[in-house]
């Protein structure tokens, strides 16, 4: 299940952040507001602003899946100013994240996984993404989402989830 | 996999939410404020505030697994108005959880799940528990946790992601 709780949904959620920068732009182009008013916004002086949680968020999906396969992400500069250069970082990731299947995730479960800032301690692969990687995509996600919305951004609740594969 | 991703780690993310508000708690005391100015707030006019955040964060945990195991959920009237309140509730969502173990979960991926407002249609369980429950747990207790941040309640990272299981 790890390749659907991650690369999956992962994707998913990217891509509908890409859709809600997508409104943004719409909105301040309506609104006469330029994007990057938005883009460099925060909600407290020392939060990060909506470019940085859009790249780490970016960072937290690419680095989630490549420390738990093992498998090289690509790597970027965090030099995007540009809504644009966001929809691009974002494009990249998928196309990393498109490159997984379920099989590279044999024994991740199991594996040791670290991070610089941790010192030498570690995480089972299964305690990391769950507990882990997981909450922190979506908090970031979740956070880009409120930064615009708290700027009057029109989106809602299906903006962030998505499309749901419904049945009859 | 299933019953980790939720029943565990939606209780350790209510954990860290009630944390998070007694923080509110003490920042209120601090500066004077009554700490239901914060309760009230909300980033945006047409957004739930930061009561109703923490009411949806305990039901999306409690009907989440219970549709996922078809074991009868607690009813809650959503009444609270205080702090107290709101703790209260989260740990009645916590004495919930507590009942669980992973056996309940036998069956639940393949599970057809349904809410009312889904006229009908439904997801598979699996599907629901990662493209619905999940996001949506972390969606409300980030936008609590933004709600407080955007007052300047001291809060970071750490409190939302809680402990970390670290080996050496």
């Amino acid at each position: 299940m790890l390749y659907e709780i991650t690369v999956l949904q992962f994707g998913k959620m990217l891509k509908n952040l890409g859709n809600i920068l997508n409104k943004a732009d719409l909105y301040a182009q309506a609104k006469k507001i330029d994007v990057e008013v938005l883009l460099n916004f925060r909600l407290f002086p020392d939060q990060f602003n909506l470019i940085k949680q859009v790249q780490i968020a970016c960072d937290t999906a690419k680095l989630g899946v490549s420390r738990l396969t093992g498998k090289e992400a690509p790597s970027h500069q965090d030099q995007e100013k540009t809504l644009e250069e966001l929809q691009a970082r974002i494009q990249s990731v998928l196309a990393y994240l498109g490159t997984f299947s379920d099989n590279d995730f044999q024994g991740a479960e199991e594996r040791k996984v670290s991070q610089p800032r941790w010192e030498g301690k570690y995480l089972m692969g299964k305690e990391f993404a769950i507990q882990h990687a997981i909450p922190n995509l979506y908090f970031h996600v979740t956070t880009a989402y409120s930064i615009l919305r708290h700027n009057g951004v029109e989106i809602g609740k299906k903006d962030y989830l998505g499309e749901m594969p419904f049945k009859k």
